[in-house]
């Protein structure tokens, strides 16, 4: 099968309808193997329902960022920064837009169906950060009914941690169910098998393309000048297990068995109209995390869908999150660490004010409480063959909506 | 200047004496440029006070494992698998040690203050551990005094957090202090600045050559498979940093802007000898964590020393670690993390039970209450411009000692 031949279809690929969530307009980045050749990846850019070959079509029309698009990651791109990400973009706009190159172009375009997504770059370093209000204060009241449910830090800057890069994995990846120790308050002594509390956490992730160097933070208004885009993520989560290991030094096994990104990286550029001001802040931050004179709004107005089994479950709003994208940045280097092409950071659990817009299952079912219904069967936490999707959207110019791909895993159960 | 022809001294280089700590017994491995091809990273060998131009000598006496040294890091060595590791070992110690070799080797020797030492390995994962029950024991008894001093998990698992691979950095590198917010009890409000509590962890890290693949755990007695060596590893900390940060999540920035490593990767092998019973363990542990059975003792007899600006403050002892390497390296993987190739795992703070044995100086000023007294002043926590040098040796055959090297630092101030 040559699966790079255009389709037989009368319409062409490229005269996608108005309203396409991956038009023109959006233009996501991927990497991509096909089945005649499965060890060589390319870089994509989405377009409709199919992947243009985005390092054949540089080549093909003699464009000079054939380098930066000929695979086999994305890492060279990311690496360019912010003025190289722009006039590619502008190339590949005009790629699938002028009437001029679609003699060229067509031929390049691949069907979604006949392409394996592949991780679409080297993560760096990997921090999930911990920014919804309402997602924080929900797992406050579940784990310490009656108390605080914020900490006393949390309003004065954006708490996150390290998590394993090395085991971030693409949309599709089978997800092997994490064993481990769990102790119920009442247990008099751990026990070891697999997780009874495997959880999603709706995230959306940022990729830094810009290095920056160790002993200088990163302000602010930089933000635009190291990021590179957005995917979206789930923080696959053992509760039971982070409950056990996680005091003093926070998450480790119940976060490290797998992470979940989408295979599309979305530009910061298609999100321009997405741009929103963040919730108001109740608590004066310090300098460094103050946003309120930045030239753009800090949020991003993403509209996420969680389903499991093909149930919808929850619709978490992107844009009531507290911290910013770009104060998470300026946070986790204003000690000094630096940056690197690649590093990921995940926005943390994304949950709105209302019970449908809880982004765990934690939250959904207050830990195990509240089952919920589906076709599939009653649900707490996840069962063995249930499969997990993230969608979002953005709201685009001109009223046309960016979509975000999705992120979707599967769970297998424990090897006995 | 031609930093590679052999020295002019009457005496050969490999005509070391019989206790030289760099003898033919140790070999440990790194990775170097010279002043005139500093862009050319090149696998070198310490012999006493030389390093072997380890890819030069194996190109030069037709080695079969010139590709596995042939730089620019340990990278390929590391992947090579244990097989591998002794078979380039047994050529090494041949190279240095057989007379016919001589006046191949001697000429690809070159004295150390020649060279400058690069990070050896490309770092993929970096998680720190905490087991030391003498430093958990102290840090808990500073923090929560009349508390337990050991959280309720320490003695079921070997508690570990990831830390950030991109500021992993070789010995010698300058030290930023680190800015960010801290809040003292009695305070409103977080204030902003440089941390004043800068501190030190002695540690040894442990470097991962062989991955594992996603979804299998690695057993305790596959730890020689995956662990290629040893290095002394100084986990920089921000003592005020880390306390407002650290809950509910555990530490981040308090950690993260620096940690420093030997450059010099010691070998398991060279190891042999140091190898010793841990401590017993007065908890029942479960069985992917019982070593009792194991064929290996798991602990290491590694003394440590610490001086801060030439004046030794603590002289730890690894050998008196409750979680050993091997039961960490279980741990890491229980629930399926995968491992790769560079992924660093350190210790934690090596404290034993005396009190010039402690191994950071919160414990060793028992938090800034009893003050160091140096030929450089007083000392609480680290000053601009103090350096702080770890040592360490093993016991090795017939009474030699195997030297680890050194990761030495100097603080530099914070940018303004």
């Amino acid at each position: 099968m040559k699966a790079r031949q255009a389709p037989m279809s009368e319409q062409s690929p490229l005269d996608l309808a108005g309203d396409d969530p991956f038009g023109p307009h959006n233009l996501p980045y991927g990497v991509f193997t096909t089945a005649d050749e499965p060890g060589r990846r390319k870089v994509g850019v989405r377009i409709g329902n199919h992947v243009l070959d985005a390092g054949a079509a540089a080549a093909a029309l003699g464009s000079p960022y054939a380098a930066l698009l000929g695979g086999p990651g994305l890492d060279p791109l990311l690496a360019a920064g912010r003025t190289a990400w722009h006039d590619v973009r502008r190339a590949l706009t005009a790629w699938v837009t002028v009437p001029a190159h679609r003699a060229t172009v067509e031929p390049l375009l691949i069907p979604l169906p006949a392409v394996t997504m592949r991780l679409p770059y080297t993560v760096a370093d990997y921090v999930d950060f911990y920014a919804s209000e309402h997602h924080a204060a929900n797992v406050g009241q579940i784990f310490r009914p009656g108390g605080e449910p914020l900490t006393p830090n949390w309003k004065h800057l954006p708490i996150g941690y390290h998590g394993r890069s090395g085991t971030v994995v693409v949309s599709g990846t089978d997800v092997v169910r994490p064993s481990g120790q769990r102790k119920a308050p009442a247990d008099p002594a751990p026990v070891f098998g697999p997780s009874v509390k495997l959880d999603i956490e709706a995230e959306v992730g940022f990729v830094v393309g810009v290095p920056s160097a160790q002993g200088h933070p990163v302000p602010l208004a930089a933000f635009r000048d190291h990021v590179f885009g957005v995917s979206l993520l789930n923080d696959w989560s053992a509760r039971d297990i982070q409950a056990w290991e996680y005091v003093p030094l926070g998450p480790f096994l119940g976060k490290s068995f797998a992470t979940s990104v989408s295979a599309w990286v979305t530009p910061l550029e298609a999100l321009d109209a997405a741009r929103t001001a963040p919730p108001a802040r109740d608590v004066p931050v310090l300098p460094y995390l103050d946003d309120t004179a930045e030239e753009e709004p800090g949020g991003f107005d993403l509209r996420i869908s969680v389903a499991v089994n093909g149930q919808v479950v929850a619709e978490p709003p992107f844009a009531s999150m507290y911290w910013t994208a770009a104060q998470q940045l300026a946070q986790m280097t204003v000690n000094g660490a630096s940056l690197r092409t690649g590093d990921l950071y995940g926005s943390g659990t994304v949950s709105g004010p209302e019970p449908h817009q809880r982004g765990s299952l934690l939250e959904l079912t207050w830990n195990g409480r509240d089952a919920l219904e589906l076709p599939t069967g009653r649900r707490t936490f996840l069962a063995d063959g249930d499969e997990v999707t993230m969608t979002a959207w953005a709201p685009g110019p001109d009223g046309v909506r960016i979509g975000l791909g999705e992120v979707t895993g599967r769970i297998v159960p424990a090897p006995r």
